[in-house]
């Protein structure tokens, strides 16, 4: 029951900062979310929000990672398919309002040093995971991280063009030109 | 005098909005930023922040099309690295702690519809003058307009890294990958 509160505070937060930013997500706004009894928060993390965030951070990158690694893709493309489908459905599932909760670390001002370190390794984690998947589906060694690094930052981008649009055109097109990335 | 001031503001918000986004630049941090006089500034907008928003993203974005359209690239290549060149200049003049105007507008939660169609209108915008010149220098009409937005997105996710980083090279390995895109 307690670890039930703990993790849909962690979850509400994700997805809080993942739209806003951490400046403009409060430990109220995600006690509202969540419905968590408001002192449990403090209970659940001493150290305040940069705790929340970076647990937020790191609930959100197992899941990216396990589902990456679930994979069993037998081309590059659908590597690259599987990693894109995962931000299509954040854009598709909130309207195009949401994005990113590592990018929404990683363009906050009020952040601590510890926390953009978190923010840093799990872009590199991602990254490094994306490449691997695609070299062990054939992509050559020397192509697998240049390819990861465009699609992170294609996908990272994109999200900031579908909250202009309101609406996932622009990552199916932005995808359209990652696939073409890929050696025939 | 007065328009030397005006200015001065609009570029001040500019930067900040860059870096912070908007509802974290408030009109003291404009003012204290700028030097301009404080009543100075709720004289030449009215309308609040949201209009100096909007100025800021207009102001930048003449510049963005100036520097664009000023360009006599003979090949694609050439076209796109001005465009890159443009963003690095960005991460290495601020020590990759700033970013862009435009998506610190449109990943605010707290701006009105009118400036997110002003974001949105932006965003087109580059996008339209980018796939233009490309066209002109050779890229076939049927590949220009989905490389200029690959590369937008790719470079709006690659200052984003660079925050996470503290450093150019996220850009630098994403740009190497878009210049793949154009044809041979």
């Amino acid at each position: 029951m307690t670890n039930d509160s703990r993790e849909r505070m962690v979850r509400s937060a994700a997805s809080l900062i993942s739209t806003r930013g951490v400046s403009a997500t409060s430990f109220s706004d995600v006690v509202a979310d969540s419905g968590a009894p408001r002192g449990s928060i403090y209970h659940h993390f001493p150290q305040g929000k940069q705790q929340l965030a970076t647990e937020a951070i790191q609930w959100t990158s197992d899941r990216v990672v396990a589902y990456l690694r679930a994979g069993t893709d037998a081309s590059p493309a659908a590597v690259l398919t599987r990693f894109i489908q995962l931000w299509r459905q954040v854009v598709v599932t909130s309207s195009a309002a949401s994005g990113c909760v590592v990018a929404g670390v990683a363009l906050d001002t009020g952040v601590d040093a510890a926390l953009m370190d978190v923010a840093r390794d799990t872009f590199r984690s991602w990254e490094a995971v994306l490449a691997d998947q695609l070299e062990k589906a054939g992509t050559p060694a020397g192509r697998a991280r240049g390819v990861a690094i465009a699609t992170l930052a294609g996908m990272e981008g994109a999200l900031i063009l579908c909250r202009a649009e309101g609406n996932v055109q622009p990552l199916d097109d932005v995808a359209g030109e990652l696939m073409r990335l890929l050696p025939e």
